[in-house]
């Protein structure tokens, strides 16, 4: 049989308890419909700081090449915080990005039934709210050279945006493709009065649309898509934007659904390759304490089977078995009206196993 | 008597009809506060470019250089959008920001209470919110280095983000005071675990903060200040941020108030000089039809007495005759349930300048 490897990175705080229920899910699935799954953990994040002296070990990234995808809990937390740079969660994350050349991160935001009330925005100006962005992720500020140095107003920091049009051409295409998967709408966002690298986007962006006649494209700048998405959210599809850009907006974009606790998210390189993981944190507060949602995880390694393996089956029994189970009326207890009633993590993670 | 010069610049779309009624309203001053203002007006924007070729000319220049203060109405339309960028109005709003050195924007987020329901956010979210945005102005990725060049990958665009400490100081300090004005708590915003400037940004701020012992300081991450924004409005009095960072939260935090239509804005430089505006644009679908609401441009000009010249008491009656005015029900199109009864623009001004 086709056997596909999987990297499991538990990472720090409450990741070792939702990618364990993640884990389960996986093997019922071997049962269920006859895929066979190699998994192969690896240390990253605090732990790999804790363990190895570097939140990304040579270890780690050759467990992640060698495998078809990565799935990964969560890193980071207050005891990193104060580290070197070399010596905290997030420049791990940032590596294992530019390493496995994952230039594409997909945050699809979508509303729960049962979690619209924990919106802050209007149950009326939410309805009909199922938005995906497409954040470049290995380019832009983040990835540009970094100095300081001593300037005639004392010292002074500098950072640098770069963008090349093969870069911005990459990104632009899978959202097309995304678009045309989904309702046919693109907004390109960027700001292009005032940025070189957005005029770039622009042009780029405007120079490939034509071979997507049937998606509708809009360029939106990023002040006004911040507000737009306040506004309308149901009016958006699919955003595309540089990777800077891309990390507030889809911080905000998930926020505005109420179910930032339940979403997943992918992080895409050429080909198949991807990794994984929820929009959630670490969650340091409560980890330990099996008072973890596992579902963004589970959520995440359907997202996993559906792109990476195509095996679209599975992805669809594992998003219908958390539907059923939340409809029955099952929480745990970030998300439970009535917290006395709550689940663990291993008994949401049983359920939804026992749904599949 | 102390004569004080105010550069006034009309600008596009609704800009002069809004203007006009804030100049009847600083007439009313003069003759109920005996203050003596003298008013010279100056082409910029898109009508610049129209008439001398330029979004920006020497003279609006030498108008405002030799002012006390500058109120300015609304600049841009889809007229100017496809011109070159020399040819476009936002590279005069940039080029006045450098050259008059207004290195600070403040932006109050304040919800009227005839507009709460024009908020997306449920109103008990919105309960108590009011606060203050202060926006780096004149540094960052807007002003640094920017060129096109070829590349490994083809064409490549690079824009540079550079800040000193002297430019951090002066709007963290400026920031803290603010604060201790208000309810004393101040978020700076950043992006320190990935940007070198936000580093610099950080040190700076946590090395001046001891002398404001009474302010009660905060980082916070840019992704994370979008989901906060939205999550907890209420629990943030003062924002402080660099320029690119600023521009996206500053409008994030307008549009959650419900209220943008009516929000001022001040960009200062050193000493008292100011230049004054409402928080929204040219709206050249209504210009000239006498349609736009001027509240905001007059909310600016009583900014602008109670910041720059420190007439507090005209400023206090500018501002409650508003609030007067709104209270007896009076409405512009664009805030009235009823549309049919609504005032124009001129009518909205005269009862304003009436009930001070
Ligand atoms: C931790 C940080 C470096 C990271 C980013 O900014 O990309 C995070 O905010 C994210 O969005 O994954
Ligand atoms: C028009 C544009 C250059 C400007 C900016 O980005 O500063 C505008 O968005 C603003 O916030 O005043």
């Amino acid at each position: 049989a086709d056997v596909k490897k999987i990297a499991v990175i538990a990472g720090d705080g409450i990741g070792p308890e939702v990618v364990a229920e993640a884990e389960k899910v996986l093997r019922k699935t071997e049962e269920v419909f006859g895929y066979s799954f190699e998994t192969e953990h690896a240390l990253f994040g605090g732990i790999a700081i804790d363990e190895k002296g570097t939140p990304l070990p040579e270890e780690t990234l050759r467990v992640c090449k060698s495998a078809d995808a990565v799935l990964l809990g969560a890193v980071g937390g207050p005891k990193w915080d104060n580290n070197s740079k070399e010596l905290r969660p997030e420049t791990g994350l940032l590596g294992i990005r530019k390493e496995l050349g994952l230039f594409s991160n997909l945050r699809p935001a979508v509303v729960f039934d049962c979690l619209k009330e924990a919106s802050t925005l209007k149950p009326e100006v939410l309805e009909g709210t199922d938005l995906m962005v497409v954040r470049e992720l290995t380019g832009g500020i983040y990835f540009g050279d970094k100095l300081r140095r001593q300037g005639a107003h004392g010292e002074e920091a500098v950072d640098t945006c770069v963008y090349n049009v093969t870069e911005i051409e990459r990104i632009a295409r899978q959202a097309f493709e995304i678009a045309q998967g989904r309702r046919k709408k693109l907004a390109s966002v960027d700001k292009a009065n005032v940025l070189e690298t957005s005029r770039l986007w622009r042009e780029t962006v405007n120079r490939i649309a034509p071979e997507y006649p049937d998606v509708e494209l809009e360029h939106v700048l990023v002040d006004n898509c911040a507000m737009q998405l306040l506004r309308r959210p149901s009016s958006f599809d699919v955003i595309v934007t540089e990777n800077m850009f891309g990390d507030i907006l889809s911080d905000e974009a998930a926020m505005l659904t109420g179910s930032i606790g339940m979403l997943a998210s992918a992080s895409l390189g050429e080909g198949s390759f991807g990794l994984y993981e929820p929009v959630h944190g670490s969650a340091p507060d409560i980890a330990g304490q099996g008072l973890a949602n596992p579902i963004a995880t589970i959520l995440s390694l359907a997202l996993m089977f559906r792109t990476t393996f195509g095996y679209s089956e599975a992805a669809d029994a594992i998003e219908s078995a958390i539907a059923r189970v939340l409809d029955e009326g099952h929480r745990t207890a970030d998300i439970a009206v009535d917290k006395s009633k709550a689940l663990s993590t291993t008994q949401m993670g049983d359920l939804i196993v026992a749904a599949i």
